[in-house]
């Protein structure tokens, strides 16, 4: 019984943030289960199905706090498990995984270009959209406005510790579209000349909560003082199905050494804590829309894609565990 | 007639931001104004005095938004201009001058010490304080009420571009304060946790708004969503007295390769832009009060301290000019 040198790949990946965005970690867990399936030397259906949860387990475990993440897995996961309940064999089963997977990859990407088509309605000729960090749905919609011949400007935050504005920045200019980049700190100085906020979220909780990048509540408290719109570009498997149980989400505590490197933080004073939260929570009354692959829905509305979507991940226990 | 070279290495210093808080680029300022006296080879006393308004124009020109360093200039060139037009001679000017210098840097001194006084009065045991940047004011409140055995603790931030919140954490540590070091985006993430924010100012306006490091703003801004009190730690020549006549502050613009170093910006794409702006403007009703050398004040009271302070400013011609 062996997990596959791919998935320990990916999962290693994900665990350093080389894959990051939550969309394209949800992606990169599907595709470990589709390629733990497709490279499974297993011998009868049990050792598969069992390798298969294994794998999961694994993936689950990198990230604590990327709702995408197992979403992705029990999307995928759950369809196996349904066959392997009802006899599936082992060709039978790998086939479902290898199609639930990539069935969640398509529908996934298929919803960053939806969410790119309704987000681009809001948009409007001669605006200036302030966007931090690098999410891939909200480019989508500054993309599609640009393709629709909307002359728009992106004031760029460079999002520290890790800088994922360069990319977003790079990423925007090279599809054609005018950049000012900016400290995180001149939000506020900036936000005089925005129109508009454009932001991912990492995860959506049951009322409308945006946990995202860590300053994304700040500029949406200063976009909603200035009377801009704050608007979130969020597949509808960023929402959180376990804060419908009262669950909080953990904000992810990271290694100081993304805020300060290793040597000199060595030399530093003892009394010197460095603390590096990677998201913070942006509370619903500062997020004028959140923008989904089925629609535009105020913050409110997060709880009926909870229901819709998920209702079914809190009647199980998870579809890796025993 | 000559300047002598350590007002132009002052100068230069204070360009490079190599000497940076307000306070310091003050009495830099007047130091050098001293140094210019002591070691001027004039042979008569209009070569002085014609020597004295080069180096002061000089040192003007280094920093067009930091209202400190005119005031100290102001402060030292007024009284010299007064002895002047009164007919000192050579050595009596040259007296003046000094003698004028070495009581700004003291008054300067003694000022920050006595915020620190009245500041640590509204700091209470067990308090948690936010800071920003790098400001002897500000940390001087915070040492008074550290000497006083409240038991403090303080949250600074990174401080991008230029990392003083770096310069901020270590003096602190030093001091045997407890400090917690995070990036600028979190401010609001730990503004929960805070209790009281204290801050410095690169200059007030006449109708107390807070002209400060680019990212005051906004956690001014987080601070009042919390009910939490910000405290801006200023000296009396901080106060800016060209806003009475209308004036708005030039917010410097400084070069883009502090926020991104130059062998990297050279491989991105022309269509991105980096705008690096210095300060941001936190406006009064954000600022609990002002805490400065004379007492605490409301913001709405800074056109008190300016019409007791620099009413003279305003009658005359800059007294380094013609
Ligand atoms: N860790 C968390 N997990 C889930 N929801 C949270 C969490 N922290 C805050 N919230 C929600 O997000 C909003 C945060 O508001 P505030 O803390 O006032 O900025 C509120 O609606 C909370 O219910
Ligand atoms: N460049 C400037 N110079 C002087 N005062 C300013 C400047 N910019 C803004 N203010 C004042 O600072 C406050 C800024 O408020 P706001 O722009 O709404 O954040 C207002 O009281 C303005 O009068």
């Amino acid at each position: 019984m062996a997990v596959v040198k791919e998935v320990l790949e990916i999962a290693q990946e994900i665990k350093d943030m080389r894959i990051r965005g939550a969309g394209k970690i949800a992606r990169s867990a599907a595709y470990a289960l589709q390629l733990q399936a497709e490279k499974s030397t297993a011998k009868d259906v049990d050792e598969f199905w069992n390798e298969m949860k294994q794998a999961a387990k694994i993936l689950y475990e990198t990230r604590p706090t990327a709702v995408s993440l197992p979403n992705a897995l029990r999307y995928v996961m759950h369809r196996g498990k349904v066959a392997y309940s009802s006899g599936a064999d082992l060709e039978e089963l790998r086939y479902v995984i290898i199609t639930a997977a990539k069935e969640f990859i398509h529908n996934s990407e298929k919803a960053v270009e939806r969410i790119g088509e309704i987000g681009a309605k809001r948009i409007e000729d001669g605006d200036v959209i302030m966007t931090h960090c690098h999410s891939k749905a909200a480019l989508s919609v500054m993309k599609k406005a640009w393709d629709q011949g909307k002359d728009i400007k992106v004031i760029v935050t460079e999002t520290r510790p890790k800088w994922q504005g360069k990319i977003t920045a790079k990423e925007l200019a090279d599809y054609g579209i005018p950049v000012i980049y900016v400290v995180d700190s001149a939000a506020r100085h900036y936000m005089k000349m925005t129109d508009k906020v454009v932001m991912g979220a990492d995860s959506i909780t049951v009322n409308g909560a945006v946990i995202n990048k860590i300053g994304t509540a700040l500029i949406a408290l200063t976009a909603k003082e200035h009377r801009v719109w704050t608007m979130i570009a969020a597949e509808t498997y960023k929402f959180h199905p376990d804060t419908m149980l009262g669950q909080l989400v953990e904000i992810e505590m990271r290694d100081p050494t993304e805020v300060i490197p290793e040597e000199e933080l060595k030399t530093w004073p003892k009394n010197i804590e460095v603390w590096n939260p990677a998201f913070d929570v942006t509370p619903p009354e500062y997020v004028d829309v959140i923008i989904t692959e089925r629609g535009i829905i105020p913050p409110s509305a997060a709880i009926d894609i909870l229901k819709e979507e998920f209702g079914w991940a809190l009647k199980y226990s998870e579809p890796w565990e025993d």
